[in-house]
Formats: C-alpha cells, structure tokens, sequence
C-alpha cells in the first residue's frame, strides 16, 4: 500500500459542487448542501479511495458515529426538526459520505426522502452565511472555512 | 421512569407486517423486508418509545452500529452488491429502525433509494425459508426465529 500522503483525499466533484465546506472534524468534512428546502449536512471522511461504511476499521467507524451525533445535534437544536433522517446511500457518488438531514412536516418531500425530490435550491449569500455561522458556532469550528 | 419490564417493547405494526423475524441481537431485532426485489434488512433496537438515534446513550449507539456492521458483512457475503445503502429515516414509521440495503446496478429501483419505489413483491415460501436459513447461519442465530 502506498503511504497516505501518495494518495490524498479528494472530493467528488459532485459533493463539490452541490456542498458548503461548513469545516473538518477529526474524521470527516463537513458539507452543508446548498439547498434551502432542507436544513441537510454531509460527511466525508477524509480518507482516500474509501465507498463502503464497512471498508471503515471498527475505530474509524465509532469516530464516524461521534460525528454524525455531533452534527445531529447541532442541526437539532438549530432547527428542531419532527425527524432526523441519517444515511449512506452513494449510488450516485460513490465517495462514502453521510447524509445528516433535518426533517420537517410539510417540507418539500415530505414524508418521502430527500434524494432526487425537485432541483435543488441554493441558499442567498447572507442566508447562507448566516446559516454556515450558526453550524460552526455550534460545532465550535473556525469561521471561516 | 417505569423499570423496562413495564413498558414491553413492541414492534411497530407496518414493520411487523412489511418484515419477516431473522432473530435477536444483543441490542435488536433483526426483520428480512419480505421484498424480494431487494435483498433488505432492518434492525430494530428494542426499547420502547424510541424514534431518533440520537435518544440512544452513545453506548447504545455504539452497540447498534456493530450490529450494523455484522449484518451489513453478512449480507454483502451473501449477495455481493454494487453499493450497501444503510439508513435510518422514519418519516413514515417513526419507531427507530435502520435500513441495512444490498443494491445491484439495475435492482428495481438503481440508482434511485428503494423507498417508495413500485410495490413490494414477497417472497415465495421456500425462498423466503432459504433466504432467512442463509442469514440466520451468517449471523450464528437460531435456524427457527
């Protein structure tokens, strides 16, 4: 195996493109999707090449649950939600990453998931700054990303 | 707080209807979603009144997530997929359970999640008893739920 600095972590250009870096935890990104239909966080782990929850060592997988709890229960309390829907899906994206959603009763999918309801809608500059900041203060993470 | 013996878990009725017993973990119960277009899985932890991942101690969090990951090993042995999809929604049935999915480029629903996707076509009996044989050894629990 090559040693991790050979290979390093990128993006899918479609997480890319459709997420705000909010920040990094110890793991994982953390993506908020430009999409103002729905309060919804990512997670990626930073590590390269990886697809499957399961390729994940059991000590990466129990740091990937502290982080998934803790960016539920900041979009929680943000936007207290009637359901949180929490899932690693990747058809589409095969890069492994979790999807952190806050539900509400009445939002644009409702009761169905969110993947593939619509076109996305990116938030306005101030709502998504506005946005952003309350995700980082509540993760404690740096301002700017 | 009423001891547990009180308030006896009890599984909700769409997943008792929709899902056939595979048996007992230590945390859960484990339901085959008596779907044969999908090879499906569903854990259900056994405490009364839960709906969010987030109401269980990060013990008990922990604890389903290796649980996950048994059935997620055994499933993907046993039908080697393209993609594992695991998920816990609940906008419909709002008793906390986790999807555990083995998808196949071209299933009924690819690349689309499989909720909510035609009608759910049950196994025949024999199938159905082979499918259950397969992972009740996979996961080392009794041959009869």
């Amino acid at each position: 195996m090559s040693a991790p600095s050979e290979i390093p972590f990128s993006l899918d250009a479609r997480l890319a493109t459709d997420g705000l870096v909010v920040g990094e935890l110890g793991l994982s990104r953390v993506l908020l999707m430009d999409d103002l239909r729905f309060p919804w966080l990512i997670l990626v782990p930073r590590q390269p090449g990886l697809r499957e929850l399961i390729e994940l060592s059991r000590e990466q997988q129990h740091a990937l649950l502290d982080e998934i709890n803790r960016i539920a229960h900041v979009l929680h309390a943000i936007t207290n939600p009637d359901k949180m829907n929490i899932a690693t899906l990747g058809n589409v994206v095969s890069q492994l990453h979790v999807h952190v959603i806050a539900r509400h009763v009445g939002d644009a999918a409702w009761p169905r998931p969110v993947w593939g309801i619509g076109e996305r809608v990116p938030y306005t500059p101030p709502e998504r700054e506005r946005v952003l900041g309350l995700l980082r203060a509540g993760l404690a993470l740096p301002r700017e990303a």
